[in-house]
């Protein structure tokens, strides 16, 4: 793994995200696109949702990275999915894939098995999802809550990890960022996270974000997950009048969040 | 109609949710996707947001309700539609249609009298929507908006409960919920909840909720529209700053509303 | 050039559009569509989405405006566009095109330029789009984000008004009102608009606002822009803890600013 990785490391590149604002192509779901955009742009990226077939390949090739997100699905855009992630692959462009609901239905496992053989650079999901993908799963899933401790996931994260060459980063209470001989554990942020939707989605847009600016997978999408998981502890105060401030509190904080947050909110340990 | 209907059994449909967590499927409209989520999961649901006809049959079978909104309908939709509320019914998961612009033009008015066809356990709709649906309306509707006083649509609700055999609630300054043989009218709530998009969806989106926990269909919606009044009651001093400020304090309300803030906040009246 | 433009008449025509609440129809884009529909509803319109190709044509006939906005498009979209454009100018309803990310494809472009085509009353856009549109754009564009003044893409808005007989409004920290033989420069707002994604399709749809109540297409652009630039000052303050506050503190601001605001926050410059 990674011998570089620290709350250190990671502040550098939050920095250099913010100096080079990188553009971030989403192809996501209508539940979390608004806040999705919003929260790359309080952390400083360039946030575009671009699905057509017509011109997904060529955004590709303007951004940064890429971000898939099988949330609200259709066969249709699950094309546009694959396309534009054959092209980021085939141009060298980062790409990260969140596989809201695996498992919940088999159109939707179906549909995740397919992109995750198009080899993305970060899988980011829930334990439940994390489970089901690697089939490993004996719970039904409730929806696209995580109902499961993302701990419980640790074991079929890591076989995901070696068996499609990727980075897999399970979040929950304890956020896990897992390579083939390694990994790391972040923990901190706030149990509001759980009652605004798309946080988990808006933190796979922020791997996204990293991604295009840091070339070691494990360091960025750590890194994103830990500014996010920082974000969320600064905004918690806001929390206690409910889930509404929190969001707004959220997207305050996404902005706010210096690399020196990072060590104050924000526990890594290394697996 | 109902003999236990108070605000004291609407109390106890709103702790019996929050200890089950239901799972409520939507299929509705963009505009209001994420707000709809966000007051779901305020108020102690689990929403999901699924429309693929590949999945859409599975999705109802895990899900405690489904709820239809056809606020930005098409017809590849209006089929996904219609699937989720055949399985609903051929297999007793409750089902809520919220009729978005009925009346406003032909296709519209079609897709819900073909909808309501299918036997929704719920019908929630402004004063505009149901006369258009009851083809008693002289108004023309403005949009998707109410322009016209609940109380005007009373006995069109009346007719349109009995004849399809099902609850009809027509939301407005006065909420009214009636079944074949009778019904509660529901007063409260902030004048505010006029000024922010998606009110009225997301208070079906919680009828449905409350369907997944309650078997008595009156009960169950006017439990949810009885809880929706209360918190925008509770939200309104934030209202003063204007209707963002609202919007989120409505999401912080939906968190913190009781039964006991019921009874403060909301008068029932038996119809 | 409107000889009548001045911060007194666009506060008249704020007047107007509050005691008329026009209804707006927006085939917009899915990031925007829920604080598009909140801006207008501060502002004190009637808006709705409505997209199919089905209902369209009937839904621009009992609307008082059409805007048109690229952002998500795919070619069944913008074939309802198109659709809805062309009944809007058969029949008198004016119409507004917001050509986000123009230049970023070709695909996106093209659609552009065909949509341009249909004579909309207003073009609103930023100076990327502008210079790509207009197609001197020595600029490769970066996502769908302006990233170069306003003033720069003045010669270009002036051309593409006179060729397509239309007036273009071009935002930035300055914006820009353009017609054929004259024109207006707006200075104020908040530079917090550019971290909340949505500001300018917002802006647009309230160009959409006044044009359904004021003929002159000029004045009804500017006033429009004035009214978001003032609302923007005066949600600044909020703007300190971050965009999640801004971006509810502007919503609450377009629903109270008033014509005197436009005086206090707004500079106007005729050109």
């Amino acid at each position: 793994m990674s011998t570089t990785i620290s709350l250190e490391t990671m502040g550098e590149s939050l920095s250099r995200l913010r100096e080079r604002r990188p553009l971030v192509h989403n192809i996501t779901n209508f539940v979390v696109m608004n806040f999705t955009a919003n929260a790359l742009l309080a952390l400083g990226a360039s946030p575009a949702m671009v699905h057509a077939p017509e011109e997904v390949q060529a955004f590709v090739a303007i951004s940064g990275a890429l971000v898939v997100n099988i949330g609200t699905l259709d066969s249709a855009w699950v094309m546009s999915m694959s396309l534009a992630a054959r092209q980021a692959v085939a141009t060298g462009i980062p790409w990260t894939l969140d596989p809201v609901g695996a498992g919940a239905t088999a159109f939707r496992t179906r549909a995740t098995l397919d992109l995750l053989g198009l080899a993305p650079n970060v899988l980011r999901a829930n334990a439940s999802e994390i489970l089901a993908i690697a089939g490993t799963s004996g719970h039904m899933p409730k929806g696209v809550d995580a109902t499961i401790s993302s701990t419980h996931a640790l074991e079929a994260a890591r076989h995901l990890a070696r068996a499609n060459r990727t980075i897999v980063a399970v979040t929950g209470a304890v956020d896990y960022v897992i390579g083939a001989d390694g990994g790391v554990a972040l923990e901190g942020g706030s149990p509001m996270s759980q009652l605004v939707t798309g946080t988990g989605c808006a933190a796979t847009a922020c791997v996204g974000a990293f991604l295009a600016v840091e070339k070691d997978a494990l360091l960025a999408a750590a890194s994103a997950l830990a500014v996010f998981k920082a974000a969320a502890a600064m905004a918690e105060p806001s929390g206690a009048a409910g889930p509404g401030s929190f969001q707004s509190a959220l997207l305050d904080a996404l902005h706010r969040v210096s690399p020196a947050d990072l060590a104050e909110h924000v526990a890594l340990r290394r697996l």
